[in-house]
């Protein structure tokens, strides 16, 4: 939403997805978009950007603990519409949502889709990416760079070939998580970037220790800390206290000093190339 | 949605907005997409189209008499950005409703957007066009045709310069409506086609008398009724009782004969070109 940034109805937007509170429910909405050349290549297979698309968005609700409730797609139809909706059956039976509604556009040219998701708090106050304190943990769920491996492989054969084409959302870890996190997000765009983004919305310094960092590749730790697309959760929790899943402490958080992010006792800035941005 | 009607997960897409149970609240949630060279030219004032683009998913809400909270948008930047995010903020601050999120990717070629809007029921059962009973009457709210005319008025002087370009959505009416109609729906796609489709989703025969309809030029009354773009509500009530909001009585519903729809007592099918279909 950078591009609306001047909207005074976009001001606030610091985070992912909207929170609605509704009667006794609170309600999590998000909306995120495909574009071929920018997240798929033309040659692509359907099947899989249906998935993908899917799932980053479940991510979203994921890092905020919540249920997903349903999705409503905006489909740009012209090539290959099968396996599209081939990978959209596949991946809503995996996490068992339903698909709500939607439309359809026939476009030519490069095709966007986009997809709302739409779900439910499990947990009060909703976790936040603004909510970093000085004294937490700082904590990641699953192997950096396994978005990366999966991408480089062109055989298709490796441990990571689906990793990058099917990501899946931490949903289950994201609710455990939910009661116990200062502040959750997932890491959408390389572990870097988004630990630069928590920091800077929670007003604290990070501090990073890369031999904590779990990678998927040993010997190309900055590689896998700074491509995107694995879709763990990164979250703080109080120092001393274990998380309720599988997750790796990585680092702490400090009152905010001179830089937002640290790695190894180095300050690393934004312009340091932190992660990937698609623009 | 119809590309999507082989999705097992699609099927009952019925109607254009999805009805969510949560808690106490009926959410009402709704997905209108807008094409470059399909839904407005290359040339179309982008502020215009921002507001149509919202006014049309409003329109969905209104005629399940649904109270806003908010939508989404998802948008492909290039072109005239500035004067789409002028008209975002017209239509929201005209229906007072928050931007709660969104993404926006850069893409070439022809350009869509994406809406979702999400509201509140109001009443419940929520008003559905597949509850048309034998023996109600047909309404509908204001004149049609005044798109048409707006579309045609190349001065942009005449009096319906701004019904195509930008639409209202009959939010109060919908409300006001939704305790007393059978079925209800908005005529986005002209009042004879949008009547088919009520009598088809409630398997009923409408008869409607073409003398009684509202249009915006009695000259031209068979385009007036064809085409789109006029976002009224249509609607149906007990014989005999009034509505609560200005409106016409255009026709009755009787019990499923041969056909689903009569003008004038003649028989009317899909393919005699009821209305305006973008495929």
């Amino acid at each position: 939403m950078r591009a609306l940034a001047t909207h005074p109805a976009a001001r606030g937007l610091a985070d992912d997805c909207a929170v609605l509170e509704l009667g006794n429910e609170t309600l999590i909405l998000t909306h995120d978009m495909m574009a071929e050349g920018v997240h798929f290549r033309a040659d692509a297979d359907m099947a899989d950007v249906a998935w993908k698309l899917v799932a980053t968005n479940l991510s979203d609700l994921a890092a905020k603990g919540a249920e997903p409730l349903g999705v409503l797609l905006g489909y740009c139809m012209g090539r290959d519409d099968d396996r599209f909706i081939d990978g959209l059956r596949e991946v809503l039976a995996a996490y068992d949502i339903p698909l709500l509604g939607g439309d359809t556009v026939r476009a030519d040219g490069k095709r966007t889709f986009g997809l709302t998701a739409i779900g439910r708090a499990t947990h009060k106050p909703v976790p936040d990416r603004r909510k970093a304190s000085e004294g937490e943990a700082v904590w990641v769920t699953g192997l950096l760079g396994r978005a990366m491996l999966g991408f480089e492989d062109t055989t298709g054969q490796g441990p990571w070939a689906d990793a990058f084409l099917r990501p899946r959302a931490r949903l289950a870890e994201g609710r455990a998580l939910a009661p116990h996190v200062g502040a959750m997000m997932d890491v959408s765009d390389g572990l870097l970037l988004d630990c630069w983004r928590m920091a800077r919305a929670s007003q604290v310094t990070i501090d990073l220790d890369s031999a904590l960092i779990p990678v998927a590749d040993p010997a190309r730790t900055h590689d896998c800390i700074c491509w995107g697309d694995d879709y763990e959760l990164l979250f703080t929790l109080p120092a001393g206290s274990a998380p309720p899943v599988p997750a790796t402490r990585i680092g702490s958080v400090s009152s905010m000093d001179v830089a937002a992010l640290w790695l190894d006792g180095k300050i690393l800035t934004a312009a340091d190339g932190l992660g990937f941005e698609h623009r």
